[in-house]
């Protein structure tokens, strides 16, 4: 791993210590597949900052920023996981804002992650909850305490992801993914207006599939014919079994992992 | 401001980039009042933060070592307020815990507030609700972007502070403080089991008022004949207007003001 710190155009070296990232979490960020050096889906990520940083009212750094920052870490040819946060700038104490400070921020290097479980994804429900605040909804902002929890609650590494319901008792996501699922041919995937984040992948699998965005019950999922998670790290990810339920390998599924890596080439075989 | 930075038992100077406060607000926080150089309620602070701890699975650092930071920041005369921010070790990308990291830790020395406004604070709705979320009510946890939102609804410096609601529609608090409302000679604070911080001044009133916890509705707040704010580094604040709702000053909060002056010298008069 390495990084770049920020304040402004200013590389620091080092987070201030009175950072409101710290402090409050008061922030968002974007985790992004690089392939040969370049962040394919950046165009979508940026997007889905620039929301979010309107809804929080944060300072972006500029586009050229980034780039100069991603070219630094990763050089023209490699390829890895990309970390951008940016943070609300100004140290002083409490919650009121400073418009005029500048953003703190980080661009980090990391490894890709290992190749997804052969025949699928193993996955349990959670027991930590998704409060509903539609404020915060979609957004990958940096309050992640919830996901913190439901993580927390399994380390057996014959589970691979765990399902979050919302405290009502939707369905939402994964801790770190979205989540499909296919009736006949029909797929759909919970909405994120309520909590939940609207992620990149799952942008993308929406516009191919015509997905219907819909409240999910457990229920739901259980009775699907396929069940896939994505982000947009590890792209589409099949899932073979939730608790003891169990699903077959289907060509549905293939089909749009092969859709993706024509058009992603991080996710295309052998990456 | 000074501040003195930690990993565990080692000052580390400055605060590691890929900090989990940073990226997750994964942790919890303490604001304090220092009298001539002694946080008067450590006990209580740290029995809040112990608690917080225990829900999210967080390593605390020892008494000692805050003793000592608190002893090096503060020496043995000063006053001001000290912050404590205590969050989860280990550096991966990614939501999984690692049991056996040593927390981040900073230690931070602020200056008092200025005095409350004479006559009492003057007080808004926000329109910012807080989510329900069992897991997370009662803690100072730094997943604090709600009450960033809330405080950032208002820059009108004839406003000292605004009340927040649940998703419910439950009076709470307000940003950074409890609330107490009387009604006869009965008091009354809104429970924090939903949402909301379980404050340490706010233990002392209750132990003196023998108030109830409560749900309470914005009505509820409006019809009271007096309303206060406290906090640990602030007191208790009497409220002098909620939005078109005047209050006059009332012999009982004066009472629990000089009651809190007389067992915590830091809200002495003169202080």
């Amino acid at each position: 791993m390495s990084e770049l710190i920020f304040l402004g155009g200013a590389h620091v070296n080092v987070l201030p210590g009175d950072s409101r990232g710290f402090a409050y979490g008061d922030g968002v960020f974007e985790t992004m597949r690089v392939h040969h050096g370049n962040v394919h889906w950046w165009t979508a990520h940026r997007a889905r900052m620039e929301a979010g940083a309107e809804r929080l009212g944060l300072t972006l750094p500029s586009d050229l920023l980034i780039a100069r920052a991603q070219h630094e870490l990763f050089g023209r040819g490699h390829d890895g996981v990309a970390k951008l946060i940016v943070t609300r700038g100004g140290g002083a104490r409490g919650y009121a804002r400073d418009a005029d400070a500048h953003p703190v921020w980080r661009y980090s290097r990391h490894p890709l992650p290992p190749a997804p479980r052969e025949g699928g994804l193993v996955l349990r429900w959670c027991a930590t909850a998704l409060a509903v605040q539609p404020a915060l909804a979609g957004l990958k902002h940096c309050n992640r305490l919830e996901q913190v929890l439901a993580r927390g609650e399994w380390d057996d590494p014959a589970i691979d992801e765990g399902l979050m319901r919302s405290t009502e008792g939707d369905v939402v996501c994964a801790t770190s993914a979205n989540l499909f699922v296919l009736h006949g041919d029909r797929w759909s995937t919970p909405m994120v207006d309520r909590c939940g984040v609207a992620g990149t992948c799952r942008a993308w699998l929406l516009s191919q599939t015509g997905a219907a965005e819909s409240r999910m019950r457990p229920a739901d999922v259980e009775s699907a014919d396929a069940v896939l998670l994505c982000n947009a790290v590890r792209g589409i990810l099949p899932v073979a079994r939730i608790g003891e339920h169990a699903y077959s390998p289907h060509p549905a599924v293939a089909e749009l992992r092969q859709r993706l890596a024509r058009v992603h080439p991080g996710f295309a075989a052998g990456h």
